[in-house]
């Protein structure tokens, strides 16, 4: 990407004059465009359409959004489907993973982000499996691992994990994987399908700038959709919804991962959101994802002593580890470099390819040692 | 009310010129500021504010909006929360009223929206409990049932079923009953303190014109909050959400029934038109939809010989059998009367009193008449 190429893409978000954003990895910035669409389905889908706009396109977009996050996480068509939050995409993916196994126990990444362990604490209570954590670096997966959750990237680190060789692991010993793609969607090309995953869920409103609480998504490869129960089997997921049949039997394919009425709002502000990808090449984004942090690393290291605890293989997050993260964060922003902070004592900075700019990270590194000073 | 005050309040809503809108229970009419309320809300809350609006209103919008339709369901504050699909929050109750019970069956109104008793048919598996599918004319109740899952109004035929009598009737054999408030929110009085029931749920989408798919709400009453396991034990619901413990301990209060990260731009579209509601009185709202579907049921019974199957016992709907419904209600849409249709014969026509007026019903009729000549 050359430096017109950038600038042409930084134009199409809003970015408030003075910020320096770092904080799109726990939610990204909105694209200019997404106010007016979110007008128009408002004012004449809902206003003026009403009721009709459930057959011109609102029932189907949970797959429709699907397919288009599909594209960026090496998905074909017809495995990902959007609704829900991440917790709940969780429950479904896990709980669809260990049915009929057998097997006695699932392995959670110990440093996992706690929505994704409370939910497994579930699922085993509900099941009767027994829960493990480990570390993802010694997960010792048996022939009693029914499943092993695994994030692509540390929330709290920015820690990448090697998803080819970990999917490896998991099935050489005939465990499953549920990926959580929360922090790697939107950063770095994933191949869902290549790797033979079984499942992998993640949210929206990150690196991929759906919004606030935009909805999650969940993928069930082919081959595993005639087999998976939904433990939400709600009508949506029904073979046949306006049947009004007094029992659930599953549509065949991904639609069985559905459960309720889609929140069409939020879904569509996403659907709006996507846009800005359809000509991305997540290749190249990676590179300019890869440049950005390793200059702002350069420069903490060289303006502060503070230890950078992101490792090399990393997403698109530099996390830094300082005493009273708290209250630097908090000047931080007065001063306009929004990052965030995780107890005890990480910084995160997040750094989104399509609208951070290589003075952003200079500049972010900057306050940071004067803050600090 | 009076023609002047029901004026103004038709005024607060945008309905399309030449449309008659009687599928208020379906898909309720946007109220006109709820459009501005989502552009502030994207552009200045998500766009300007950033990841800072979490902390500016966000993070507790699901108890606040769940304290606002508290209001109108009878509950004292603190015990409703939104947030999630219908769907979701029946599973949620079904799972915290059958734990621990010792109990062996759960009972469902076999007409219910299906979803409910898909969703009851998961829980039944999960637990080891069965199910028993029986007329609310005669549920039959024993100290075998654990739990009883009913429609406050059924959304097929519209009748209402009494509250007061069926909550007594199974507490006096010791179960527990869950009402389904989606067809009777907003639309009369309820009160489900002074009734002591164990939980509610409902939609937010119909009578309440929170916009297509807008998140539902849970109630459970203070007495049974310390005691309520939410199955779903998302980061949202712990006690000290960014805490990021490794262990799941639930708030002590309402806030254990979150799961995931909320939905804003479809939950704020929630709390601008929940505005309506501020000065409404529900007896007077009632009276008004008890006028609204006489008048309609009234005209079809002299125009027409089509059977009426909504009992006197109703919400704000008449329901109509009729051969060929789905033509006919296709036609009744070309000519602007939208209301709509379920499988086989039924014909469905929601009176939403906010903006519904005596000459829609009377039209409505005659339109009807017309085209079934």
């Amino acid at each position: 990407m050359d430096g017109e190429e950038l600038r042409v893409r930084r134009e199409l978000f809003d970015i408030p004059e003075g910020v320096i954003y770092l904080d799109g990895n726990s939610l990204g910035a909105p694209p200019k465009h997404v106010a007016e669409r979110v007008q128009e389905v408002v004012k004449h889908q809902w206003g003026t359409r009403l009721i009709r706009s459930w057959s011109e396109g609102w029932w189907e977009a949970p797959q429709r959004i699907g397919d288009r996050i599909g594209r960026l996480v090496g998905a074909a068509p017809g495995q990902v489907v959007v609704g829900d939050s991440t917790s709940v995409n969780v429950f479904k993916a896990l709980m669809g993973a260990v049915k009929g196994t057998g097997r006695t126990e699932i392995v959670v990444d110990e440093s996992t982000f706690p929505t994704d362990g409370y939910i497994a604490q579930s699922v085993a209570s509900l099941t009767g499996l027994k829960i493990r954590p480990a570390r993802p670096s010694s997960l010792d997966l048996t022939e009693d691992t029914a499943v092993v959750l695994l994030n692509h990237v540390d929330y709290r680190t920015g820690e990448l994990l090697d998803m080819a060789e970990h999917t490896e692991r998991a099935h050489a010993v005939g465990a499953q994987v549920v990926w959580d793609l929360c922090h790697s969607a939107g950063v770095l090309p994933i191949e869902l399908d290549a790797l033979n995953v079984d499942y992998a869920i993640g949210c929206t409103y990150k690196f991929l700038n759906g919004g606030p609480g935009s909805p999650a998504f969940i993928y069930v490869p082919h081959a595993k959709q005639a087999t998976f129960e939904n433990p939400l089997s709600g009508w949506n997921g029904h073979r046949e919804p306006f049947g009004m049949q007094p029992s659930y039997e599953p549509d065949p394919g991904i639609v069985r991962a559905r459960v309720g009425t889609p929140d069409i709002l939020s879904m569509l502000a996403l659907d709006a959101a996507l846009d800005v990808w359809d000509d991305v090449d997540l290749a190249e984004l990676r590179q300019r994802g890869l440049q950005l942090t390793a200059l702002f690393r350069e420069h903490v290291q060289k303006l502060t002593d503070l230890e950078v605890v992101t490792p090399e293989q990393r997403g698109n997050q530099i996390s830094v580890r300082c005493p009273d993260a708290k209250n630097v964060m908090d000047e931080l922003v007065n001063r306009g470099v929004i990052g965030d902070h995780r107890p005890p004592d990480v910084l995160r900075f997040g750094f989104a390819p399509l609208y951070v700019t290589d003075e952003d990270a200079v500049k972010a590194a900057e306050v940071l040692a004067d803050v600090i000073r």
